[in-house]
């Protein structure tokens, strides 16, 4: 498949998200590496979907495993929601989880807060968004240490 | 306050958001008639985040009564996925009801899909996003008929 035919597809980086593949980590590996670097980076753990499992439920449907985790920090949540009350809408912030493309390997993705924060066209919440957005690379950064092959020199 | 700075102190009617405020429903009374109305929808409740609990637990900040319900309608949520792996970084649609600013008010806000999902850029996902739109339209009108007074004539 090319790039261009991947991408038509849905399965290239989308540009609202901050995407890292995990090589030599199975879905289930994933998981809690993921957890674990959100905590370690101050985000709590405010919802999570489990997508495969309410598609069974639901629909009867086979997906792949697949889980939205809501992560907030907050502090930073805080000054959203006292900058703009409805900002709640956009909030928490997900992050991704799902097996690759190619066997043993997982793909991370957390949506760009500062994408998602831009909806509402506020220069004084952009701020707010940028913090986040660093904050969510540190928790990337986070879950490829953790989750690198014991053999790696990563 | 005028309305130009309601908006400006962030209480406005977001673009973002399709908002109504219930006259004569205070927070308690509107909770349930949401969850009613997104059920008579065809929307299942897969999260929910109680800010007010929340913020207090993690900052011991006190905050007003604020719900955050994360709605889902599976069949299109299965169709937004297939078309783009990525796109539940944007679900499910979040469902926020507030204490509105005049008494015995309350404030349910939907997250407008087609400004969310309109952040994928697909063309040939706006269709979907546009049925999710319609769909939570016919919530707010059943959450308004649940929630009227029964004097009322509305």
């Amino acid at each position: 498949m090319t790039e261009q035919s991947q991408r038509e597809r849905g399965y290239g980086e989308p540009h609202y998200g901050l995407t890292r593949t995990l090589q030599g980590r199975a879905f289930s590996d994933a998981v809690p590496a993921v957890r674990a670097a959100l905590a370690a980076e101050g985000f709590g753990v405010l919802t999570e979907i489990d997508v495969r499992a309410t598609m069974k439920k639901k629909l009867d449907v086979d997906y792949p495993n697949y889980l939205i985790l809501g992560a907030c920090n907050p502090p930073l949540a805080h000054q959203a929601l006292t900058a703009e009350r409805a900002i709640g809408l956009l909030l928490p912030c997900n992050v991704v989880v799902h097996a690759g493309d190619a066997q043993d390997t997982s793909v991370v993705a957390v949506l760009d807060p500062v994408a998602q924060l831009g909806i509402t066209g506020r220069d004084d919440i952009r701020p707010i968004a940028e913090q986040v957005r660093a904050l969510m690379r540190g928790v990337l950064d986070e879950v490829e240490r953790r989750a690198a092959p014991a053999t790696s020199n990563h």
